[in-house]
């Protein structure tokens, strides 16, 4: 893309409102722009950043087997009274009335409505188990929006569901997203880990969130050095095989949120050396709750032996939208965003140092057709501007690697590449650079 | 994918609120669920149709220059007010109150925000032209909403809002947008006819529907047969050039819905033999308006000579989710759909006729596992049923090739293929099974 050509509204200035630091370069990198308290719209380069995210999660979802569908954001209320949520869920609940006075709602959540589809799509145990998830936008009237995309009004979450014959079943399901978010977060390019968690309105008695760790995260939270260290599951796990051990890899060592930490308990656990006290942002989070909707919405299948049996049933959710704050979170410097490669919205910046100098306009050009025509994601920034104000503007906006063209450069056949996490720099010749980039 | 582990809630009768065929046959074939009114949820099926129509937009507009981003469904009331719709635009919009008593909507329709993003965000000529779309959850609360997704009240849409600095290069957007237009629905494999529209509530003089061809169509139009026979522009296309004679190619011809047509020049301008009248079901609808909102909402930007100018524009539409409907409209017969192989949601159902039978099993084993691993898609039907009713289910679902394997002919080294389509079947060995689909 070239950057003459694209709608990427930078600001000069730190907006006053933004309080955090993911909000802040959100903002001046061009990435959303504020519609309403709380809600925003997705300008092209933040755009790339949440489908690169919402990708991850889709392909890790479906390796995994579950299947994804896609339900609508307005729900009418009645479904919400049979599970007797409606009254529950208190002003966070956007509440609506159509034109012919119907009581809708903007769902905040979806276990009645997916619950409601199952019951009226499967009658039979051969039918199980299903793990059904869609990646769809939410919205929660929170009373006072903040930190940008991190606690927005209308967000996009993947939430998922999974519906089995027995507990020990359920349970497998419920380690599956288990294991599956944590190859989701690690794919990102951030470090999660999973803590044992209240269930809050969804309900159940097993649950787990999952932290990733940024300085600048929103609570403090405690675990064992060791869990850092961990790595997540590889592409080959074998999500039909039992994944207790694994589980139990992550759940044997001590962590936890500042809401259930326990100092007494920190200090007995983990030796004085492995205590980790840090930051961090919530990213996912699980649930198991058994059959409290599908015996409230009288969700049954036939069993084996004829007689009917009320689901159990979880929920997996990942805030897509919060991701990108909390990757920029995770991963930044006093100059700018620092992407993760994975989620970069392009992966390579080129700059053009003097554009109109016929040499390094040619050069540029020859790099992008060819970077381009090889499939890699190159923002050209081919305008007409101070050098200085593009070396900015590239770190600014964090693209993982920089191609640097001058005029001085040219002339000895060289080009600058610039790796924006470590900021390395070296000289290399245009092969080389193409070499770099396409093999 | 396996049936046996899919989500696919078939229907045995007809629905009796469905009163067209697309409605009938997207519940039957477990595409969607009706949530409420006029909203459906999209079950895994017609979720990947949904997909794949969304990804030939995208990649269509993206070919034609316009940028992606994505505005939240939900505005506020304000914004409404600056250009004067919030009252005209009547109870079709879904009006919302926050927590906080503030006026909110579910977007119809995106012309004030996308120019209040503009104008915070472009103040030179020199940042001009620009054509910015996004493919978004609309909402409109139809009085009477039927005919499934076809007159839906929660429905997705690709809307994209060009942005010039003078009516010529505005003029140029739109004949893009013209082009781009043709090169999608041709790409659905449907045949999509241009035809001078008014512009209703969008305001503006220059607007033209894009109606395809269906028997079921819900209105009648009048053409000339050479617009049915001619071809689509090609993907070399140069959006670049003077579009304006392709555009003349299209529009030289008569064309007119039942609103807007006139017997009598249709007698005068089409030779008899070549008079079309046909039903038709309007899929895109483009419009240029030049400064109706830029003026409104005091959108502009510094010219060449540094006076400011309000922006010409023109929007443009797609209805992605009325589209499954469309083609459907334009592709079944009595036993069920018949999806076009570029939106199909697979491209192979593999019906095994005797599970339980260790070679019938195994040669569909064996082809399902090298045919998905040739990256081509596969809905294998697994499931322990009656041959008749495997045949009459994918029939009713529709996708475009069906291989059948049953033990007689496993024993001659044979399975059949049928074309969906044209009922062709032939006899192959395995090996030219895959050949015929891998390469």
């Amino acid at each position: 893309m070239r950057l003459s050509e694209y709608f990427l509204p930078l600001l000069r200035d730190d907006p006053k409102e933004a309080e955090i630091v993911s909000h802040r370069y959100m903002l001046r990198a061009g990435l959303i722009r504020q519609a309403s308290a709380g809600i925003y719209s997705w300008l092209p380069m933040g755009f790339r950043v949440l489908k690169k995210i919402e990708a991850i999660v889709r392909e890790e979802q479906n390796r995994a087997g579950a299947i994804e569908l896609l339900m609508p954001t307005i729900q009418s209320a009645e479904l919400w009274r049979e599970s007797g949520r409606y009254d529950d869920y208190g002003k966070e609940m956007l509440r609506i009335e159509d034109r012919s006075g119907r009581e809708m709602l903007y769902g905040p959540t979806n276990e009645e409505l997916i619950t409601e589809i199952f019951r009226a799509g499967v009658n039979s145990y051969r039918d199980l188990p299903r793990n059904l998830y869609h990646i769809q936008w939410k919205f929660r009237d929170e009373i006072r929006p903040r930190f940008g995309v991190m606690r927005g009004r209308e967000f996009l979450m993947k939430d998922g569901y999974s519906f089995d014959l027995d507990v020990e079943s359920a349970k497998h399901s419920y380690n599956q997203m288990f294991v599956s978010y944590l190859r989701t977060f690690d794919r990102m390019g951030l470090k999660a880990i999973p803590m044992a968690a209240d269930t809050g309105p969804i309900g159940g008695d097993l649950s787990h969130e999952f932290i990733i760790l940024a300085d600048t995260g929103e609570s403090e939270v405690f675990c064992h050095q060791d869990l850092i260290d961990m790595d997540a599951p590889g592409a080959d796990v074998d999500y039909g095989s039992d994944l207790q051990p694994e589980i139990d890899r992550w759940t044997n060592h001590y962590a936890a949120t500042d809401e259930l930490h326990d100092p007494a308990k920190f200090d007995e656990l983990v030796p004085r050396e492995k205590q980790v006290s840090a930051r961090g942002i919530e990213v996912g989070h699980i649930f198991f709750f058994g059959t409290k909707y599908t015996e409230a919405m009288n969700c049954l299948v036939q069993g084996p032996d004829g007689k009917q049996i009320p689901l159990q049933c979880g929920s997996y959710g990942i805030g897509v939208s919060r991701l990108v704050g909390g990757i920029i979170e995770a991963s930044h410097d006093e100059n700018g965003i620092i992407w993760p490669e994975p989620v970069a919205p392009f992966r390579i910046g080129l700059l053009n140092l003097k554009v109109g100098d016929e040499k390094t306009d040619e050069a540029c050009g020859a790099l992008y057709q060819q970077l381009t025509a090889a499939g890699v994601e190159v923002l050209y920034d081919d305008r007409n501007e101070r050098a200085g104000g593009k070396f900015a503007t590239m770190d600014l906006i964090g693209l993982p690697w920089q191609i640097i063209v001058g005029p001085k450069g040219i002339k000895s056949g060289e080009v600058e590449v610039k790796n924006r996490a470590s900021g390395d720099r070296e000289s290399l010749s245009m092969d080389a650079v193409l070499n770099k980039f396409t093999h």
